[in-house]
């Protein structure tokens, strides 16, 4: 296969997930690869990443073939349109800028060549861009992976990277259009061999399957400051806070959405990560170093849908209400929200 | 008045509340005080308290008759049964030693003479004594004052000391000399003429009407790192959080105690604090310097107590759950439970 087969692919955000897909995906050979950096720009640019990675190896100063520190605006650069945009930015709705605005340099309003790769958790984060850009298809990535970026351009990846991918329901595009663009994005992804990326049409089955973990342990763990294998350790934690919560997602996700979760889902992803590794759900780890929660995508969508189903939510409740207050308290430490003086 | 007819009473705890306790007994002369101190013996053996009071103005260099870092073993050491205990330390009954286990040198399990006070928070704090101590009357203080321990031995006390005194029921002790053995600690504590000291007969009415602040307020701003004039500034937190909880206390009490709170308790307890003070309530102070939390008087007591009387405590419920598994968190890192290593 020449180059000029090759789909163009921006990947906005190189943390520990973008710069996975990013490898895998200029492995493959079915990609030429941009990637968007912002805190670690400087390391990348100037020495590449280094990945120790249970699905690539030991990889070091690696590189895809545009690194840079802006969303390239496709317009006044005069740059083609790219044949995918995948963002693996966080998605933190409540703290601007938006997505949307984000990524408008290199996706014009009326863009009907480029298919949006969502990789990012939790519910209804397709529903900006079908109104920003109701041309443009977007697809869901749900990512299984595990991985942590130590340092800037420094990866260690230690669960592998399981990926489902699956076209958003669109009110203007054909299923089967949608259908052959994530099929295609999933073979481009599959061409290294290395990684599972898998075809998964039911989108909602697979992001309510992943909020039983992501609703529910993310912020226990991060208002707690217990790890997962610390909440399964700690008196009464789980029957008192981790199970409700999930029950509550597991009855959301089939009144809401239809989504008949599989009978023990609740224990299974409790089960899911090793007690023993401590491992740390990516809202905690963000709560330690004093960045933003993804509460209201992760939390705040399930809940919301729930409440207007009528699912009786009163865990979720609380979690919402005391991660929002966190949020603020963020907001008040980086400047964002004052506080009239002290008397 | 001479000394023979003094109250010898001793005061265990010598932290903001009891020290301010101790310094008002002793000034108003009817009261003998031996006061009982662990983490600032040495400083305030060595120097005395200094106080800057509200209510008693600046005091240097104040030590009460006696000043022990034991509890007294009045059998061993042949000392007189004291006519008061007064209990001022923190209770924290998921931490052992228990305060009958503490208090216990100093009154025999057949005591009459010894009248116990508990100058602490939360409900049921006197079953435990009653089961102990079963000859033993027991009073309950409901203070409402406003202080902090600086440094050892130095005390600020800006919010008056106002104590609401009144006997526990007792099984087998009298109404009327229950009622005079409270009226008589009151007039010992208003002998100095600074404080505001009530005879409040109804102790659960007092004590329920704390908790709307103590078993809301003070697991929100614990968890959420809020103090209480933020909360009241963080985007929904009174709504979602603190008027839910307040409301099911309202609710426990009518149903569990028959006690009526006033019409807009609710608002009244969340203006309490002015909201540019910003206060910490004590279980924010103790979680922010690692040490353990009051959560089972002021939190776990009163939701047991609903439960059982088959109130709704939604938000409760997960505020409770939140602060066992916080408890939990300081337990590992004080050595009292351990985890498995790390895989």
């Amino acid at each position: 296969m020449t180059s000029t087969n090759k789909k163009s692919v921006l990947v906005i955000g190189g943390g520990a997930v973008g710069a996975i897909a990013a490898l895998n995906l200029d492995l493959g050979g079915l990609a030429v690869v941009t990637l968007v950096l912002r805190s670690n720009y400087e390391a990348v640019n100037k020495s590449g990443y280094d990945f120790e990675s249970c699905d690539h190896g030991t990889v070091n100063a690696w590189k895809p073939s545009v690194v840079r520190n802006t969303i390239p605006n496709i317009t006044r650069e005069s740059l083609p349109p790219y044949d995918y945009v995948l963002l693996a930015t966080k998605n933190i709705p409540d703290i601007p800028p938006t997505v949307v605005d984000l990524i408008a340099p290199a996706l014009p309003k009326n863009n009907t060549h480029t298919t949006l790769v969502l990789l990012q958790n939790g519910l209804n984060i397709e529903k900006p861009f079908l109104t920003s850009h109701p041309d443009t298809p977007v697809l869901s990535g749900v990512s299984l992976i595990g991985s942590a970026e130590i340092s800037p351009g420094q990866i260690i990846h230690d669960e592998p990277d399981k990926l489902f991918i699956g076209a958003f329901p669109h009110p203007s595009i054909p299923s089967t259009t949608l259908s052959a663009l994530a099929q295609n994005f999933v073979a481009i992804y599959s061409a290294a061999h290395k990684t599972q990326c898998t075809h998964s049409p039911n989108v909602l089955h697979d992001r309510w399957k992943k909020l039983v973990y992501n609703a529910c342990l993310n912020p226990i763990c991060a208002l707690t400051g217990l790890d997962t294998g610390r909440i399964r350790l700690a008196d009464g934690a789980l029957e008192a806070l981790v199970k409700p919560a999930m029950r509550e997602i597991v009855e959301a996700a089939k009144v809401c959405a239809g989504v008949e979760l599989e009978q023990g889902i609740v224990q299974w992803t409790i089960d899911m990560d090793p007690l023993e590794s401590y491992l740390k759900p990516s809202m905690q780890q963000d709560l330690e170093k004093g960045n933003f929660i993804e509460f209201e995508n992760l939390l705040g969508e399930p809940l919301r849908e729930g409440r207007r189903a009528g699912v009786s939510m009163p865990t979720l409740e609380v979690l919402y209400g005391l991660a929002r207050a966190v949020q603020w308290r963020s907001k008040e430490a980086r400047g964002v929200v004052g506080v009239p003086r002290r008397q």
